[in-house]
């Protein structure tokens, strides 16, 4: 079988290697599709190569299907369509004492700490699969994970139906947000800088604004002058922050789902004044995950727009560079070549 | 009758003025006590001169009684022992339509924006008006504002019993946030640079921290390396920002109180990476005030403590200087003597 290894310094191999057996507790899965997200690009880029152990098999957001069943499974059975949550925790840090373990104090990321879906055959613990609804189909199935960052995003942010949101970053995450916003009744804006994106965004229905051409009164006109009742920060600037603050209607909340590696400045009077709330956001919890199946079974998820490219495994390089060059939303990589 | 008037560069001037009866649906009241706070200290400084027209009667923190009622008062007679509510709101703007009149975008700030307490007798909408519990009395019904900010504090951070709170910041209104605290049954932690405030917080029973020495080392101890369910940022500087935010467990709360004049760095990726939540508070609602008289009435609020000194009207310009001297707490203005 074949898996691609990340190897540092912008380097993608494509290696021929042994197939082992699923351990006690594990599945064999073959794997259908593993989308490549912005996280995958950092390692890429060198930027994570303190954390990333190299060589390194990359992938946490995929789709597949059950092969193998190793000793003690008992929940799957050979043929059985699934998606990976790809975290996995100590179960005994301050986190998880608290019932949060999808940030457990010693997460093990799955595709980044621990080798991922890039490859034919990928064995991964039971308790981490969830089963794909009947009909979605392997290919929709993949943007599971980034929607269920999205779902996760929206649940966090408390929006309710009939409320306004801006979104600020119109790339794959930002267009997951707003899809899911419009599809728990939510009214929806974006704010995006590049005009191939904002083209995009407008096919799929939605209102993009380009933020260097007068958002603060394309706001006050939506808003009557209120504000938004919730802002998404998803662009990891300093303007997309002050944009994600000063957007808030009283008592709005903004959604911190951007990394900011380092301290921005921030307008806490604008946050006392205005009674504003922010909450940060970080990947997910299992219901997010059924849920963003849910919404991708059921068409919520513009998935045909959002996949703009399927590359073959062997050519998982050709994958970085289509993201790198700006032309592709969400890229596929196919896993299901002949081994 | 006499008034004190703040007239602009560091002067407060006492003057023999006309008694003038109360309007339609207002009442007019003696004034008992009215308390100095921080922000008369920044008036008083001339920091505020921008908003602040003068000459203005200052005073926003009081108890009194009814004495005279004016044409459609209906729910009040003489008598009646009251405190003041001192916010007025247009009913019409954004905030005041969703709910959130305490912090109206026209709000008039009674005391600040229009004629306040520091006189013998006050004429006041009869709305403003909040009972006094029976059996409180008219000095410690005066902390009732300041107690109120501590409630609506509290209450924003949504604290719950058993956990555990920072407050970094022991002046007047941290040492009442963590009174409120103890109150609802949380465990607090106060960090205060001043020894003299240290020493008085111990008085009450409750850990005062000095942040110069180990307050990271102090919270890792109290919370075995988990952080506070909630902080408090009271201090208003930038390395109690960064204690406020980094004190915190997993999905903890930050409640904003103090005010911020410009943008502060905030380490954002601490956000997201523990889902923390922070939340804007200013002013309070009738109900923060409601439940201040009632833990005043029940002791719950060390009234003794925080009055540090009661001087008389005649004398008000010495209560300014005693809080810039930084030897109070509490000063409270007698407002009863002789007319």
């Amino acid at each position: 079988m074949f898996a691609a290894y990340y190897e540092g310094d912008h380097r993608i191999v494509v290696r021929d290697v042994e197939r082992r057996p699923p351990g006690r507790g594990e599945v064999q899965l073959r794997v259908a599709y593993s989308g490549i997200c912005g996280t995958d690009l950092h390692i890429h880029d060198g930027d994570m190569d303190a954390r990333v152990a190299r060589p390194a098999i990359l992938g946490h957001e995929m789709s597949g299907t059950v092969v193998v069943v190793g000793e003690d499974v008992t929940d799957w059975t050979p043929g059985d369509e699934v998606v990976v949550v790809p975290l996995d925790w100590c179960g005994t840090c301050p986190a998880c004492v608290r019932g949060n373990s999808h940030i457990c104090h010693q997460l093990n990321f799955i595709g980044i700490d621990s080798p991922g879906a890039l490859q034919n055959y990928w064995n991964v613990p039971e308790r981490v699969l969830v089963r794909v609804p009947t009909g979605l189909g392997l290919r929709d199935a993949a943007l599971a994970e980034p929607t269920a960052v999205a779902v996760h995003d929206v649940r966090r942010s408390e929006l309710q139906k009939g409320e306004k949101a801006l979104v600020v970053g119109g790339g794959p995450i930002g267009l997951l947000i707003a899809s899911v916003v419009k599809a728990v009744g939510g009214d929806v804006l974006v704010s995006e800088p590049s005009p191939d994106r904002r083209h995009l965004i407008n096919r799929l229905g939605m209102r993009a604004i380009d933020p260097t051409e007068g958002l603060a009164g394309a706001l006050d006109d939506w808003t009557q002058g209120a504000g938004v009742d919730v802002s998404f920060e998803v662009s990891g600037s300093i303007a997309g922050m002050e944009a994600a603050v000063m957007s808030l209607a009283t008592r709005g909340r903004l959604a911190l789902v951007a990394i900011h590696s380092r301290p921005v400045p921030v307008n806490l009077f604008q946050f006392f004044w205005r009674e504003l709330r922010m909450v940060g956001a970080r990947v997910y919890e299992r219901a997010d995950f059924e849920e963003a199946l849910n919404l991708l079974n059921h068409g919520a998820i513009p998935a045909d727009v959002i996949i703009t490219d399927v590359v073959a495994l062997t050519e998982a390089p050709r994958a970085f560079d289509l993201l790198h060059s700006g032309q592709a939303m969400k890229v596929l990589i196919d896993c299901t070549e002949a081994k």
